[in-house]
């Protein structure tokens, strides 16, 4: 259970690392909408293994093949099916771990929930399961675009306790993307590069901190009570593999202030209802009020480590864990294209969405 | 839209400040569990206006009234339905803000979205929307505990720069709610209820930090991707007002630690599998693995004091508004029962969901 | 479960024959709707028990109360709730049937399903339950007519062995109104009338087909695979009580017919595509064409009659059930508000759903 | 939208005839099911054109492709993704249709809904979207199988005038698969058999009737109100192509009867509480009471005949189709399997769903 998200704009993602393949069905993508197969690998080759020197060095190509969906060139209505065949298919990589948990993974509770797992790489508890939601967040993204020239940057802002120095209302995909780290503050970007390196060196994992932030997001989207934008996008966030947080505008910092402090007086500007200061970060009662989205969402440093870990067998005895090979020491750069996707979708829903509100 | 909540445990949230009353219906309840009228406003009465010196002096009494679904003090198995009469209608009082908005109130996103907006005392975006989610959420409370034992917990951490000290693994109830502002450390809530005093004198507003814990939760809940827990929760809570940002475990502390630093190491205790520490928070992969969850929420300062704002009008005209009367100065105490009913209505919802998840 | 319907345009309902009352939460409504109290009455007194010699005679005035989503008149985008008091509560005349399933009635499977039952009046299971769906179709009417002019109008077609000839093209609600039965025409009318009342005479029921046109219906509504508009149209209206079957335009007829018989050819009418014949019932791959919707319901005698009848009670042992009292020798002058209830609130849902299938 | 069926047991669509391919992603299977490759081929194979000199000519083998959510022969309860890549790909047999409208076939309404479509072989309104179905029904069909012996089995009763004479009680499926009509009264098979055969002769379509009866149900499936059995399985069965009308037990019948000649009384056998008669088909009040489930659903003459037809084209002039080629003169003996997995689907579902009917 639990493989669709969406109301209007709903995906449903299916795969696991080893197998036939990840993929994606979208239900709901407005016909009429061009698209091509390279802005679907762009975002794709964002989150791919192996793209820098500091990700995992696990090399898979993750070519998106489009099954459905599109029709010389444009989305024609029904649903659209993304697929991509999975190549790195070593089981005997994996035969180690087939009767232990590894600490802070889910083999445990998987195991404890299913009855038995599919112990290769993780079943479906691999971030190769994300691949499914890059690919529909290229979509997602295109929608926005056209609907109201709708952008959502994310970008590393913290690596461990290293912390970047951004203007969020100056900084563009450039900057964000000539940086292997994806943070657009140079000097910052380096020092994180160098950590990543060390940590993975000691065999061990940081995590970090991921800022987003959407602009030109029309007014009116999110509903009342449940359905509020901040809720559905904290759900989306954190349904990210390795997250443990995530704040609006001030967030956690936001107590520090009295009402009077943070209440955020309205002006007219050019016309229009405007608000003088943004700490409500674009959204008010649930619905956007048409400022920026700003947020952040905190990762916790990966659980795959190269150290001696101790830990139990399925058939409850102590044993010690020495992963070895491959591992990914920091998700975080990864991991930006993976924010945005989550944030677009949500946001093309809503916009979906929002045009049933008023009687027309 | 939005105004359902949960799979199989589903709720359907109606009402505004000003009307006939505010009420919820709960779908998928299972047939035989005893609830009295008594259970249910006992958690009504915790989170009520007026219930002690530090809230809003409003007055209610907040009579649940249940309409169907209970026969013969047992819940049927079909829809059932709670209704709180409305009391407090002074619709004069709220003629002030007929025609401006607030700010940092849904005032003119409600109005931007719906074209038109009840001004009476917030309409929907009223706290008062709150009473059908506590109200169903001492349903899900019962069931919890007569399934697994499992409890949940919430109290006021935080309120401005005042931090409780509390040992999460001894804290009672009763603790909890032998301090008026719903914190069990002494110290700490006379200092809180005396700042929430002044500030009120001020005609001004805090936030603050609320932390939950429940414990007793059977391994399995949650769904892989977007189902997890995490995020379901992550989606129930910041679906309440004011809320700012949530995070488990260590949150947004966890990227100070490395891999190696963070991982749980599994351990047999009791022939059962265990961790030896809980950073986790007791999710791994988005399922439960039986630990203590542990998580906090951040609510900013509220968006009603009594201080001259400027904001505009709805015709676009530079006005100020001089909010009079009473104001709530401090939600957390009253948000401590909704942040509760939210994490029982996931916990409950995915009970159910989990038996599906093996062949039997 | 169960007791939500529609996707957008989303309706749940609650409430059995004794209790508090029953009810409608309508979530999706758009804003801006005109709507008063006497208009969704007007629908709850055609479907009101008592309404004519024909009926039941049980007395009950359901008395529609708007509780929230309603601001001066107009829908405001939020939750409407609706609800209607219980009044005829004897619970002392269903004391014989508290140990006993009735033949053909819904308490044995509660029973089974739940463990238990609400044996007062079918509790759940009866028809009063449909009082929510038909003030919830009120809504979905009046939507129609606005943004379409379309209209729905359904009458008897058939009672016991007596059929109708009903110009289904010319037919008018006053014809439908001034008939007690909901048959336009009258000779058939005065035979049902007296075939009914004879059948109440001898404490039996019988059934009948209700035929539905609904007319000026946009070009679009339906989704292709599982939410085709005759698939969601007959979910709809098979989830009324005591239905039996449901055919569109031919139905079981059409298969009399040769491919090249039953197509319907295209023309150009006034710049219009639109089919020759109407053999497809206006619906298309599941998708509205323009035409005419065109579709018949069957509805089985009525369990509750009055005359002895063997079966079981809780216990296993044979028993004998003599009902007595009033009961409802024919439903289907009342289910016409709802069979056009059922239809207005799917084509309400598929009119907000189709504004999402193309970019705009 | 609308790609998806099912609350628990859901399963989401997509492909058309001409591109990728076609698939299922299912989303709820219980982990532990043991399932092969060839149990799901059988199904698609009793399916397939071209299985039988009386279906259409057009070759595929439709080998089914497991890509994910089964591991080791036994499903993991994480989604499963089954993929048919399609053969037969010549776009240029569908040239002279791109810019005509088929009489009867969506080509109209998809156009219409959603501003141009996929001309090949009927894009997503093609029956090859049913691959998808009866995949995912052969999961459904052996968890129904193993939990309570719930056996669906499905027949051809009627083609255009041919009825069919057989005993309900006592078919096997080995009786209705020695058909190729898939009828098991052998005389009628031939007839049937003949005149399909001279059906085709004339380039013309023939309809039918195919009646599904499901044994050893377990009592309690289906929900009050909306997801009455009845209710889902009419959804589901008239979400088929084709379909005009289903009825339950005796159906449109039904209403010569009268209610004391119609109810079903109960008796104790073994027991157990069982009904005398089966009027009821299985189900009252929408919940299966453990008797026979028996409904009928009827199927027009297809639509694509190889016969001149007048029609329009998307510029709006009168025009003539000449078909040319390979068509189905009778989809009914493929439509079985695909009727057996839409009963399926929707027991599977509601199978799931009735574990949350009790507290326990």
């Amino acid at each position: 259970m639990g493989d669709s998200f969406g109301h209007l704009f709903r995906i449903t993602t299916w795969g696991e690392s080893h197998g036939g393949g990840v993929g994606v069905v979208i239900d709901g993508c407005p016909a009429g909408l061009e698209i091509s197969e390279s802005e679907i690998q762009y975002e794709l080759d964002r989150r791919r293994p192996g793209q820098s020197k500091i990700t995992t060095q696990r090399k898979e190509s993750d070519s998106a093949r489009i099954l459905s969906g599109i029709f010389e060139g444009k989305t024609t209505g029904t649903a659209i099916s993304i697929m991509v065949e999975n190549q790195d298919a070593r089981p005997q990589a994996y035969e180690h771990l087939k009767d232990l948990y590894r600490p802070s993974h889910a083999d445990y509770t998987y195991e404890a929930k299913y009855g038995f797992r599919n112990w290769m790489g993780g079943g479906r508890a691999s971030a190769r399961e994300t691949i499914g939601r890059v690919a529909a967040g290229a979509l997602a993204k295109k929608l926005l675009k056209q609907w109201n020239g709708t952008q959502t940057l994310a970008w590393v802002e913290q690596i461990h306790d290293l912390k970047a120095n951004v203007d969020h209302s100056q900084v563009t995909e450039q900057q964000i993307e000539q940086s292997i780290v994806r943070c657009p503050d140079t000097a910052a970007s380096n020092a994180m590069e160098q950590r990543i390196l060390e940590v993975r060196k000691k065999g061990d994992s940081v995590g970090g901190i991921i800022r987003a932030v959407s602009k030109n997001v029309p007014v009116g989207l999110g509903e009342p009570v449940f359905d509020k934008l901040t809720a559905d996008l904290a759900k989306a966030l954190m349904s990210l593999p390795a997250t443990r947080g995530v704040e609006f505008g001030l967030g956690f910092q936001s107590i520090a202030l009295m009402g009077s402090e943070h209440n955020d007086e309205y002006v007219i500007e050019d016309g229009n209802v405007k608000t003088r200061s943004n700490r409500s970060a674009g959204i008010q009662g649930g619905i956007s009020n048409g400022e920026e989205i700003d947020l952040r969402i905190a990762f916790k440093p990966t659980a795959t480590i190269n150290h001696e870990q101790k830990t139990v067998t399925r058939d409850g005895e102590s044993t010690t864990l020495s992963a070895k090979g491959r591992h990914d020491p920091c998700v975080l750069p990864r991991a930006v294209p993976m924010v945005e996707a989550m944030i677009n979708l949500v946001l093309a829903d809503h916009y979906l969405r929002q045009q049933s509100s008023q009687l027309h």
